[in-house]
Parts: C-alpha cells; sequence; structure tokens
C-alpha cells in the first residue's frame, strides 16, 4: 500500500491524531458532487473507457499543460489539431511520454490524484517511471475492459449519492433523460450553463440566441431572450437541475432598466458587439439570472476571472482547454455590488462565488459572504483545488466568515476517475485544518466533528438544494 | 477552566514550551490601549452596563453581521431602524438567538473573545448553546449589578493603564473633563477624528466646518480652517490627547500650493462636491495633519482602505456600521508620496499606517515602514484582528521591517469587556510566533523575551508617546 | 559554535529529521551563482577588503534602510553625499552605531547573514552588541589583512563552481578580460544588462545610445541600434556571458512593427521622453531581446516592478541604492502577452520572471511557467530573499508550476561574504519545504532528495546554461 493513512494530515503527532480521528469520522461519508464536468452520456450508455493515455493523460489540462510546458508536443500527446494534421494516436506511445516525464508532477495535486486513482481503482502501488509504464499501462487496460469499471459501478464504487453535470442552455439533455428512463438507481442532474448564449464574445453567440429563442418558441427580442432563459431554466429543472453556473471574465454586474437592457440587446445582435458592450451584457445577464432564481430556486454559481485562450496560436492550432488559460486580478467589491444592491439581501438566493484570486479571498470575498444573507464561498477552485490552496482558503476566509458560508467541496472535473481522489484530499484538508484548530484550544473536538461531517457532506447537499 | 493555558500556542510541544515561557512574561502586564472606541462616558458616570444582549450582541458588529449572513434579520438582533418601526426590545429574546446560533462563531476571533470575556469577568466556562442560554443570561445580568462590574472597577482589573477613546473634531470632550475632575485614578486620553469635518462627503460636512471655524473663533476659510484644526488640536492635547486618527477611503495624500488648496476649500463649502475634490480635499488634510503634527507633537495614524456602507438597503433602514463596510485593494506606494516626499524623511513626525488589503503587508508596508523614518506599522486591523490575522502580519512584514517599524497592539474596540481577551490573544500570537523563530534558531531566546515584552508593552507607549 | 546546525529545518522532530538528511546531502555541493552584483575586479586585482563597516554596513542597502528607519542619518553611516559635505569617515564609529542597534534586525535575513559570514569566515560566533563592537571590529580587521580573505581565496573556500556578474552594455568587461587572461581557474562571467541603453528615463539615455552605436560602428537609428546592442551581447558571450538581465517599472512588452518601432526610437532619441513612450520603448526592447536571444542562446531575466528612488529628497542627497525603492503591483498576464505570443511557444528561449508582488506567484507567474515552454519562475527576490519569502515561493507556485519550471536560487548580492549564507538559507529552506512533503507523504524522500540536488544546484546550472 503506497497511500499512507495518514497523508496530507498535520506533522505533529498529536494533531495527526485529532486529523485521523476527524477524518475517519467522514471518510466514508457518500460523495455529494454539486458542479462537474463528467459527460452524462457516459452514465447513460455504460461504455468502457478507452485506453489509460485517452482516461489519465489526453484530457486533464493539468497534465498535458505541465507537459507543455517542458516542451512536450501537445501533437505528441494525441491532441487533435484543428487543421487534421496527424497527431499521435499510439496510447502506448503518449503514456510512455507521460511515465518518463512523471518527476514533473512532484508536489502537484495531479501527482496524488492520479496515484489515488491507480491504487484504489486499479490496486497499483508502484511509482510510475519509464521502468514500469508499459506494465502499467497493460494492468490498467486489461482492467478498463472489466464490467467492475464501468461507469455505472464506479459511480457505486465511488459512493456517489448525487453528481450533478453542467449542460449549456441549448443543450437537449438526452443523456439525462436516458439515465432517468432507465432503471439505474444513481443520481445525476444538470447544471444550466449559458455561457454560450449570454457572452456577446463567444463563438457563434448570435446564432445560438437564435436557436434558444426558436426552440422555446419566444421572439428575438429582450423580453423573448428572457422568457426563453426561463424556460430552459424549468426545462433544466425537470431533469433534477438545481443550479446554474455562469463562467465570465469578471464579476461584473450591471441593473439596467428594462429599456436600456433591451436596446443593448438589439446593439449586440445587429452588428458588432464592442468589449464593454459585451462587458455590461454578461452584467445585467448575472443580475437577470439572479432575479430569475428568485422565482424558481436554482442556485447561482459565478466562475470569474480567467483569461481564456492566453495562447493565440496555441488556440488557433488546438482549441479552447489546452492549459493556456491564466487567472488575473478580480475585483468582487465594486462587481458585485449592482446584483447585490438589488438582491443580495434576500436569503432566498443562494450565490455561491469563486475566484482565481487569492488575495480576494481575505480582503473582500469572505468580508461580503459574512454580510449578504445570498452569498456564500465556493471552495478553493481550479489551480487552487489543491492541498496549499484548500489550506489557504480555510486560513483566510474562516475567521470572518466562518464554516457556514462555505458550501463544502466542488470536483470540478471532467477526470471520472479522479472524484474520489479529490473529495478525500478535500476531506483530508479540511480535518487537518480543523485538528489544528483543536490543538491549539480555538475548537472543541466535538465541534469539529460536526464541521468536519458538515463540510464533507451537509453544507454540498444543502447549499446546492440537492 | 474552558479557556485552556496553551490556547494560540504552536502545536508542536519544544515550541510551546518556549511559547509558554514568553508569554508567562508578559501576561501580566498593564494594558495600554492607544486606539479604542470606548465611550468616556462610561469612566467619567460609571454606571452599570445593560443587559447580556446589550452588551455582547447588539452594539457588536462582528456578531451582528454573521448572524445577518445567515438570515437572522437585525430587528430580531434590537437593532434600532431609522424609521422607527418596532424591533425586538427583549434582550433575553436577543440572546437565545445568539446561543442558537453560537456554533456559527466556531473559527472566529468572535468566539474566542466572547469566551474570554465570560470566563474571566463571570466565570462561566460552558460553551454557549440553546439549553443553557436562558441560565447564562440570568447569571450574567445578575452579576452586572454589582459594583465589580463597573466601568472604573473593570479598568482595575483589566490591569489597564492608558485607554485612549476615538474623539470627533467637535466634541466638547466633557466626559473626559469630567474624569480628569474626579479623583478616579485610571487614565482615558481622547484621540483627534476629523473625519467629519475633513471629508467633503461625510453626512452634514459643511455645517461641521461651519460649527468648527465659530467655536475656534476663525474665518471660514482656508487659513480659518487650519486654524481651527490647530486650535482644536490644542484642546485635545489639553486633555491628555497624544494622537489623531484619519479613517479615509483610500491613503492618497496630495501637498498642493497655498493658493490651489485655499481654492479646492473654497470650492467645496460653496456647493456640490465632485467625487475628485472631495478625495484631493482628504488627500491634502492628511498632509497638513502631518505639518500639525510636526508642531504639535501629535502621532498620527491612517485606516484606509474600506469601502463603507456598501449595502444601500441595509444603510437606509439601519444606519452605518452595520457590518456591511468591505475592504478593497489598497494604494500606499503612490498615494502616500506627496506626504513622504514633504514630512516622510522626519523623524520627528510618527505616522502609523493601518491596512485591510494584505497584500500590502510584504509588497508596500514594510518595505514603506522598513525605509522611512516617519513611517511605522499599525497593528492587523479589523478582519485581521485575530489569530490568522496577527501571524500574517509578522510572516510578511518582519524580514522586511523588523519588529521595531511596529508599534505594539490596538484592540481597537467599543466592546469593553473584550479589550482583555484582545490583548491576550495578541500576546500569545506574538509569542507563538517568536517561539517558532527560537524554535528553528532564528532568535535566541532572551531576544525573545525582550521583544515580547516590547510588543506587549513598550512599543506601544513610545509610538504613542503615553 | 553559535549557528546551529538545525537552523530553518521544521520544529517537528520527524520531518526536521527528514530536513536534515536531505541537506546534508546538499550542503556540500558547489555554489553555483548565476546572478548577483559582485564587482570582478575583485576578482581581478584580489586585493584585500577594506574595514569592517566598508564590508559590511555601508554597501549593504538592507542594513543601511534598516538604521535609516529608525532615524540613524546616513551620514553616520558613512555614505557619501553627492554634494561632497562631510561623512563620518570612521569606520569603527560606524561600525559602533550598527553594533548599537543590530537589535533592530531580528528576524531578518539580514540578521542571518551576517551571522553566518561572522562565524563561518571569521570563526567569531558571539552576538554583535555594543559590548563587544570594538572587539569585533578588530579581530575582523585583522582578518581582513590575512591572504585567506582575498577574494580569490574566499571564492575557493566559498566553493564557487561559477559565479556571474552584472554589467551594463557599455562596460569594455576589462576586468573580466584580466581575470581570463590571469592563470586563476575561478570563472567569473559577465551578464549583459542594458538598461542605461534602453530605458528612456535613465539618466544620460541618450548619449548612452549614442555611445553605444559608435563603440559599435552602427548608425544612430533603429536598425544600427538593434545591431549594436547584437554586436555587443556577441562582445559578452565571447567573454562568457549566458544571460541577459531587464530591471524595469513594469513586465510591460510590445511587438511593434518594425516601422512603428523605429519612429519611436527617432522620437525618444530627439527631444523630450512621453512616460508612454519611454513605456513602450522599454515594452518593445523586451520583445526584440527575445529575439535576439532565440539567435545567440543568451537566457533571458525580467526584474520588474520596483518603484525606483521613490524618496527624492534622499535620492538628491545620495543617489540611488539607498533602500528608497519600493515594490508595486505588477501585472504579468496581459503585460507579457505581446512578447509571449510571439517566442512564449518556442522551448528554445528562456526566460526567467521575478517578481516583488508576491500575489503574483499563485495567480499569475505559476500558471503562466506551468503553460508556456519558454517561461521559467526566478527565486524569491529582494525583499523576499528570506526564510518566509522562499517558503512562500515554494507553497504559491509548487502546485502549479512544479519544481521544474523553476531555476534554482540567486545570491543576486553585491555582499561577497553574504553568498554562502545566502545559498545556505535557500538550501535549507527548500529542504524544510521538501521534508514537509516528504513527511505529511505528498513525496517520497528518494524523490525529494534528488530534488533538493535539483534545486540546489543542477536547475540554476542548466536553466542559465552554465
Amino acid at each position: 500500500m503506497a497511500l499512507h493513512p495518514d497523508r496530507l494530515f498535520p506533522i505533529e503527532p498529536a494533531s495527526r491524531e485529532i486529523a485521523r480521528r476527524l477524518y475517519d469520522s467522514v471518510a466514508g461519508l457518500p460523495i455529494v458532487s454539486p458542479h462537474g464536468h463528467t459527460d452524462p452520456s457516459w452514465y447513460a450508455e455504460d461504455g468502457p473507457f478507452p485506453d489509460p493515455a485517452t482516461l489519465f493523460v489526453k484530457p486533464d489540462h493539468y497534465v498535458t499543460r505541465m507537459l507543455y510546458s517542458q516542451g512536450v508536443r501537445l501533437e505528441a500527446l494525441g491532441i487533435a489539431r484543428r487543421d487534421g494534421a496527424g497527431v499521435e494516436t499510439d496510447g502506448r506511445r503518449i503514456w510512455r511520454l507521460f511515465a518518463e516525464n512523471f518527476h514533473l508532477f512532484a508536489g502537484t495535486p495531479s501527482r496524488l490524484w492520479f496515484e489515488h486513482s491507480l491504487e484504489t481503482v486499479f490496486g497499483i502501488a508502484d511509482r510510475l517511471g519509464f521502468r514500469n509504464a508499459d506494465a502499467l499501462y497493460d494492468r490498467i487496460s486489461d482492467a478498463l475492459q472489466t464490467p467492475e469499471l464501468r461507469p455505472r459501478a464506479l459511480y457505486r464504487k465511488f459512493n456517489i449519492e448525487v453528481i450533478a453535470t453542467t449542460d449549456g442552455a441549448l443543450d437537449d439533455l438526452a443523456a439525462h433523460d436516458a439515465i432517468r428512463a432507465s432503471d439505474w438507481g444513481g443520481r445525476v442532474v444538470p447544471t444550466y450553463r449559458p455561457d454560450a448564449v449570454v457572452n456577446p464574445e463567444a463563438a457563434g453567440f448570435a446564432g445560438n440566441v437564435r436557436k434558444l429563442v426558436e426552440i422555446t418558441g419566444n421572439a428575438l427580442d429582450w423580453e423573448g431572450y428572457l422568457a426563453a432563459h426561463r424556460a430552459r431554466r424549468a426545462y433544466f429543472r425537470e431533469r433534477g437541475a438545481t443550479a446554474t453556473d455562469h463562467g465570465h471574465p469578471t464579476a461584473r454586474t450591471a441593473d439596467l432598466s428594462k429599456g436600456a437592457a433591451a436596446l443593448l440587446f438589439d446593439r449586440i445582435l445587429s452588428g458588432t458587439v464592442s468589449p464593454e458592450d459585451a462587458e455590461v451584457f454578461r452584467a445585467q445577464m448575472l443580475t437577470e439570472m439572479a432575479r430569475m432564481s428568485l422565482d424558481d430556486g436554482l442556485v447561482m454559481q459565478i466562475h470569474p476571472g480567467s483569461y481564456r485562450n492566453h495562447n493565440p496560436s496555441l488556440f488557433a492550432a488546438f482549441g479552447p482547454d489546452m492549459g493556456a488559460d491564466i487567472p488575473q486580478p478580480t475585483d468582487y467589491v465594486r462587481a458585485l455590488k449592482p446584483l447585490l444592491d438589488a438582491f443580495g439581501n434576500d436569503p432566498r438566493l443562494t450565490l455561491i462565488l469563486f475566484t482565481l484570486d487569492e488575495t480576494s479571498y481575505s480582503r473582500e470575498l469572505a468580508p461580503l459572504a459574512g454580510h449578504y444573507p445570498a452569498l456564500k464561498l465556493g471552495p478553493a477552485w481550479w489551480f487552487f483545488d489543491s492541498p496549499e490552496g484548500m489550506r489557504r482558503f480555510r486560513e483566510t476566509t474562516t475567521e470572518t466568515a466562518g464554516f457556514y458560508n462555505t458550501v463544502g467541496f466542488n470536483d470540478d472535473t471532467r477526470a471520472y476517475l479522479s472524484i474520489p481522489a479529490r473529495h478525500d484530499m478535500a476531506r483530508r484538508v479540511d480535518c487537518a485544518y480543523l485538528a489544528r484548530l483543536v490543538a491549539d484550544h480555538r475548537l472543541d473536538e466535538d465541534e469539529a466533528l460536526r464541521i468536519a461531517h458538515d463540510l464533507a457532506y451537509r453544507l454540498a447537499k444543502e447549499a446546492y438544494r440537492l
């Protein structure tokens, strides 16, 4: 067994003992996964996962970006080029490249997630490297053919209670319908992610909006557009959705008059869009979404602050999500004010905030969430979904916002096999944090036990209304 | 005894031993409280404090904001509405609300302050909760009727050597006069806080300025206005003041010519004020205050960076200081330059800087204070007056500015009973920090003992010229 | 022996043991010093160092700024005034001032560097203070007369394998030629630092540029200017240079057309320079330098973010580098984009980034370096060349960029005697960081041993192509 039972716990023995007790009390809790990117068709079709490279390397931008940063070409990792030029297709050769460069991941969460999956799913406790690359490739390939490693079996093995996917506003949710129509007992719910019909700078935006109003039988004007959103949200809710998600460059919100919003909508649909118009439109739509959430009860999530597609030649060759999204400073205090002025005091609204700018935790986000009834803090996100990132999240938010203005953990991943690894890491890091508070007498252990349970299970379920 | 004697000390046993020795050497030192918000009439009148809810819940914005963030209405906490509409008046019911929600404060300094007060002042070592809410309410209510819990008796019990209040420029300081005229031996000194006559965006500014020049017999022009400040500062100094305090949205300073300043003053007094004029006027006044400090020796404090009254509907209903002040990014490098160009090299000036933007500690404040003779760093403030906040303050400032460009602790509170709890927390966290430096051999223990004493007592007294 | 063998290691005993093992494996490795400010004439002439004050106090801006911040006048420290007015010339009196104020350095890296030098070079294990100031002055003075303390002997004693100096573009590198012409076996290489001919706001810029084109036989136009840079880079490379260095106020880069760049060059040379023109010119030159690096293989370093000469009256009296350079917020995501768009994907380019704004580590620098093949992260710099600074550097960069997008340590100093102290501190702090990862099972010890070796030795050598 290579995964040490005390990994990520405090080093000092007495606090490690406390962390162990706390962790033991939550380790077996079901996984509630209220935000993520697994493909609903996996659960609908329940087919086998492909080869190890396609499972662990090619689709994982944490992995490919690190290899790329050290000079490995994306073509050699089998990433498809937009121009159709040839890329590596031999999974074994891609896997070897990963294995040879495995030392690059020392100290990263990718390493910990990978080894957790390797051991708990495949029973492999060896460290990957040049020497055993082929042997491990074979073992994993063989295991992937067994029924125990189909998506539905893993759902049970992983002890998932409910998992949310993320779905475009125009998605027909056929895979979700198929899951619900089947006799399978798993709970997979969609999430309404309308970026493609909300962001005027998204590729194909105007066409998307036309399609949106068309499929909902609405007019192509501001009121029709809002009605179409309401219709699609209802469609998602009927299929189990409890939340919406908004990935915007900034957290800016606006609260225009109806007339001004309608004019902006017309301007945006009728020609070239200025960056400021695009920004204000996105801003206005966050406020509209909050307004709709007050009506239909969908929990709202904002994921702002990423400079998407920072690398234009890589984007041209390979498209988005290739590891070239870079965080930038993100303002919340002024940006959120129009939305908060309108709805921030309403405890019926739940607006969950994320950040890629850690400086905002103690300065802005904890003070905001520690005041506004509508606001909650999402967990450490993306680059910060890591032991140090999670620790800093707790250390910089708890003293001002407490634990109960946070919402438990999100795995936020499309890497299905890493889901238990990620929840396990979050539970360990939270228990380690709590153990330190107990050990220096800021908290009693019975309180820490209750909080550990809430962070691992209850808060996610309640905040996301699952 | 519920308060553990080792609370907030390092967890590792050898460094905990060191921390304990350091703490034992400073635990009994008198409290020097150079910046705070207690009411001087308490000491003048020496009446009993009211009920537990009025003592611990209603006036404490740390407490009410947390409850509000979780959906508790301020009316239910007995906070008076501006429109006079009815609010809860039964202290016991307010106390019960607090007790039922006490788990929200896990991991926050409010929890630690409250329990310290409960145990050291009332002898109550139980954790507050739904079950014992009424019993504790009764015990505290009874105790508050005893002479031992009057302000003057507590002053002695708390071992306060000197405490500063914060007073408006127009305040007649009658309570201070009454204290000085009495035969009581406590030392309570005022602090000159002229925001209401300096900030053109403050409510009633023009009227305040008129009153300022009137009561000092000066003309309503720039020179008269400055003379009025000098007169009021002298009035404060005669009553024991050693410091001024300035709560501005930013740290911006300016050094206009006399002519330009006079024109700005006239413009501001004669009509609507543009935001930029208001900002420049405040900026200019910081430099004027520094100039006056060089004449009269008053120590100067700047508390910038709060976005006040972020929540307009809450402000409309309840007024200011309801927990809706949110920090924002704060620049010091460019903002302070005009003032520093003028007076930064003069070691006779003491200008103490605070921040709500922790990123400025290592990047701007420590480098500035580690260079300019006039600058010192105030302690971790407001949201950062907490174990983690104080630790980060030391970890991000000491290596560049050392200990001796800092000024000890400020309790900065109107919660009288929490004053010993806050000083105790600061002493513990500083001793814990020092113990770690001793344990990994960055410092010898005899040095740490000296520094612990300086941080707990001497630096505050010297920096504030008390 | 006052230097404790376990200094800067984790406090908890088991992890301290691990750190000790890691450190023992790297403590004896040669010093590779790829970026610093020692004077090449020291090695060329091999004369004795002057008195203790001139060695330890006067030229060390970390030391003089701290003393100045506490009211010690620079004149009393023997710092020459530009107006030629008298300053203290008695080294012993300067030394006494330092000794009397030695407590100010508690908790600072200066203290640790000083004591390391004192003990390992002079065999003095006493703490400096008022009482022993004279005795230590005498012991150090005597030792400085011995041949063992000449620069070349210390180079051997310090186990330096190679050391880079930093040299202006117009420097004839005569001292470097003298070293290479001598029979001494030390390796001292220059670094191309063209700020004086690149920054239009540098004193004497126009004259410098004229001299640059003149000595390389080029025309005074954009093409001639670029050709002159290429010629000087070749001149530096012939003398062993492997790197360039660029100290700019910001990290801004630009990628103008040839025509626009030529017009900008002409405008800048022909009159007063607007701040924006100056900024764009510097920005364009970073991209030009990257282009040249792709041709000639010189590694490129950018050191941005310092507000130089923040204190104008001090600058007027004493000149630059007197401790009045203050960090400011520094953007990388947008600033570097033009250069990265052009060359960021080319693994043949090595561009090493530094920062004085620690918020950029986790938000911008680690994500950028964890993606772009051309980018690497330089070590914690200047105010952050300290135990806490180095720890924060690893904690905020490793999870996203790993260890192999960093480049080992830079001592970056003109304080020759502190070089082993600084490398020792970096090795200790890195081993402490690694030991914690081993102790909480994020890393195996054999991996940590390999990484410790890489951080202490191999990465610097490889990244700087030494």
